[in-house]
């Protein structure tokens, strides 16, 4: 057990490195990693800016790459850490994944699945409210304010 | 409105010429175009197992090709012809393109987005059931028929 919450930490904190990523690029600071086995198997961060695509969410291309990686498109096996709760176009391709487990640190009260319909989760997924919520919205929070500032 | 009209139906049909090409490589037969000033942009048809990618439906791929064409992530100018109703990831891809209008054909009863949340789709776009609605629905109710049988 206290390994188990010890992982989520690990790997939430590599989320949060691939937010960082997204935050010096100018992109919306977002960042996802894809686990298999106790093994980071993709790794991603939001480029909707540098590609000109509102497709190129974190979570989609750490999908997109897990699915390449592994020769399959159904992430059953596989858990994916997530800096922000995954939007409606997120949650819709996670269920298709047929993700095992879902861990996502801060909510997002505007455009978060969960505001749409939470039952687009696939039904075998776990969802888990992971760690570093505050630190993972502050990211956000503040990428805002310095737009606005 | 006539002109109007005759373009909605060749819109579609080269949508469904793009299910047809999906159909020929075994993939679930949805085929869709992008238009943006009366003309083609860019033509998909759904990749998800050739891919091994669940993010590869005909309406991802055409957005990416849009967004790239244009050199923007915003398709408030451009409309969407698409055999099969959107599921939820496809309408939430297309509410961050903020898409001008989605013409549809066959509804999708067990995962159209208006099943998940009508209001997915962005309130700017304008949503039409297109033309073509028998021919692209037996497409995807044979192919699945097929597999079955």
């Amino acid at each position: 057990m206290g390994l188990s919450i010890h992982s989520d930490e690990h790997f939430m904190k590599e989320a949060l490195k691939q937010a960082m990523m997204a935050k010096e690029e100018g992109e919306i600071p977002v960042g996802a990693v894809v686990v298999a086995d106790n093994r980071i198997i993709a790794r991603a961060y939001n480029q909707t800016e540098r590609l000109n695509d509102p497709t190129a969410h974190a979570e989609m291309l750490a999908l997109t790459a897990a699915g390449n990686y592994l020769g399959t498109k159904y992430l059953s096996d596989c858990s994916l850490y997530v800096t922000l709760e995954p939007c409606g176009m997120c949650a819709g391709a996670l269920y298709w994944a047929q993700l095992g487990k879902l861990i996502y640190a801060a909510a997002d009260e505007k455009r978060g699945y969960t505001v749409i319909n939470p039952a687009m989760i696939h039904p075998k997924t776990k969802v888990i409210r992971g760690p570093y919520a505050e630190e993972a919205g502050l990211l956000v929070t503040d990428f805002f304010k310095g737009l606005r500032g």
